[in-house]
């Protein structure tokens, strides 16, 4: 069987990734987040891997090393999970703006993605940080997709504060976004 | 935004690796099989990424290219998704024996993962290929958790053929597993 990596601390490369430091802090915030609703056995939600396409691996003490690889477009969202017994599907996303949030943060396949898991009666939302007022916001794929209807090329912050929810946070659970799924969605 | 890598044929140099090319095949047809759900509007189920850690990056052509990754160990399993509005998580994997599946062949945690699942109320179950014998079979978590509970090193083919299901290919849905799910688990 494969021999796996085992305690290469890869965040800090990851956070010499210039594009990809963006969503890092919520990202991890989210994982915490995720970790202790494990804990507590509340729900099964985890991050996907990043999709990478592998062009070179040797073969190296014992294991394999990728000497050659990509990032892929991703056809999916970030998360997903399973929370008494209905599937969740979100995505997570970053903005610096204090006005709004543009929509081309994600890709075209995420958002067909997010409506999809709507419509077949799945759970989905976005959740996205305005960083710079330290507010989180959950925002239902039924009110994205309104949102979408319009043509509009970003979500307004007042969208978020009369269509979504303000996501609170605590120490052990820094985005308690299941929360805002037992009062209003559930 | 980042600039993702396209058109790069990554199928033959996966299959290349050695420890990795057993599963290729299955996994192959699984593939086809969750594209074909999703064309007919089905289901959403997709294959999770491999989990890699990303060591080194350099700036490379307008995007990042990976000089040095290893393979993680999965937390979870590879595929999971939406079904009827129930999650859905399962793995799969080949064996070469005539007479038994070894569970050596898969990791702990992803058998723990099965299990998380089917007793937080979504459907988990493994997908096994019988290679030589060109049989795949569906065994729901609940069965493999029997087995479990004898201290088992592997699944005999016949337990597969009590407790399981045979499933059936067709040319379009080479493993048309969700027939299984709609006959016996809905």
């Amino acid at each position: 069987m494969l021999k796996y990596s085992k305690g290469i601390k890869a965040l800090e490369v990851k956070h010499s990734i210039n594009n990809r430091n963006k969503g890092m802090e919520l990202e991890n915030e989210i994982n915490i987040s995720n970790t202790y609703y494990r804990n507590i056995q509340k729900a099964l939600i985890y991050k996907k891997p990043t999709p990478i396409k592998i062009i070179k691996a040797i073969h190296h003490q014992n294991t394999y090393k990728i000497i050659e690889a990509y990032f892929m477009m991703p056809s999916t969202t970030d998360y997903n999970g399973l929370y008494k017994g209905k599937y969740i599907d979100f995505e997570a996303k970053e903005t610096m703006s204090l006005t709004s949030f543009p929509l081309s943060n994600i890709h075209d396949n995420q958002i067909d993605h997010l409506l999809k898991v709507d419509e077949y009666d799945g759970i989905s939302f976005l959740i996205v940080r305005f960083s710079k007022l330290n507010e989180i916001y959950f925002l239902h794929t039924s009110k994205l997709k309104s949102l979408l209807k319009e043509n509009k090329k970003s979500i307004p912050l007042n969208y978020f504060k009369e269509n979504g929810f303000l996501i609170k946070s605590t120490y052990i659970c820094p985005i308690d976004y299941l929360k805002i799924i037992d009062e209003y969605y559930l």
